[in-house]
């Protein structure tokens, strides 16, 4: 599927909002997870690695949150019960996050999509772009705690195109400081501004 | 150094008030990261293998954060310079924190102090502890940031008591693992009750 045709995947469109989050401020919390150029290179690598594997990581993935009833709870209707359409939606823009996640240059769009990922998790926007009924908001500490199956689950996929035991290590550090970075991203909506 | 003699290692004491983090949404955390007995017993492993190279570890830490300033501007005096005692009174608890991480049962005790640790870090109880005049919060973005260097750096300290190298890395996984629960509750005095 290209880009144009997932529902609701506004990556650089005029419609997003610019991220309160400075380049200036980023690039001192990609000191801070010593994010270098050579991880946008492994980052590269890892784009070709998974993609042609993307169903197969958003199969494991979507396995996960439906085998724990409490976070499909996210995806439910007001009747309690799972909205395959929702989760449907959201899926294809979770298997196009993977591919900007290694492809896309980290720069004021991406900045400005990472916001934008957030403010769709919080009460911000939440439900809007699919215009469903549900849950008000994701709760904070599962944007947390999701850092570690969605960082230990990738490797194995990273480890399915002959790469050597270092490579596939790079790739997958890449990955981890990358994550850690736009869950940083992410959750800036929930915080105040000061406490930022 | 025995614990009675970490002054403000207050863990345990009647003075730490309840964690607002319950321990069935601890569990429902501790599902979503995949934390089992395993890693706990891998844990008891890792605090044996770190037991005498805590001061290594934290020099390594300490080194980080002291060559950049954006880091150590949260030990900084109000006149901007870095507060060596105040540097040297956390080093102290820290260390004792890698054993607590590693040894401690995550009960009711342990829930309380993560949530003292978060305490500590806000605005609530920042600088009290040490009786220190300094920046009155340490920035949200950093805690989380923080979860990718606590995490790699640790491992070639796993790696120096001859332990095989799935040893090594399940000891790693449970240190990870156990970080990103201890950030997401650390965190909880930033956010509003609701959205946590």
């Amino acid at each position: 599927m290209s880009e144009q045709e997932i529902p609701g995947y506004t990556y650089g469109a005029e419609a997003v909002a610019k991220s309160p989050v400075s380049l200036e401020d980023f690039d001192l919390l990609k000191k801070t997870v010593l994010f270098t150029e050579e991880d946008e290179k492994y980052l590269r690598l890892a784009g070709e690695v998974l993609a042609d594997q993307v169903d197969e990581v958003l199969d494991l993935w979507y396995g996960f949150v439906g085998s724990h009833p409490h976070l499909v709870h996210y995806f439910t209707n007001l009747q309690g019960e799972p909205d395959s359409d929702y989760l449907a939606a959201v899926r294809k823009r979770f298997g196009q996050w993977i591919l900007d996640t290694c492809n896309r240059p980290y720069d004021q769009d991406w900045l400005n999509y990472q916001h934008e990922i957030g403010l769709r998790h919080y009460r911000t926007k939440k439900n809007q772009t699919d215009g469903v009924q549900s849950v008000p908001i994701i709760n904070y500490r599962y944007l947390i705690a999701f850092i570690y199956p969605i960082t230990a689950t990738i490797k194995p996929f990273l480890e399915k195109k002959g790469h050597s035991a270092d490579e596939v290590e790079k790739m997958h550090q890449a990955w981890f400081k990358s994550l850690v970075l736009q869950v940083t991203l992410w959750t800036n909506p929930y915080l105040r501004p000061e406490d930022y």
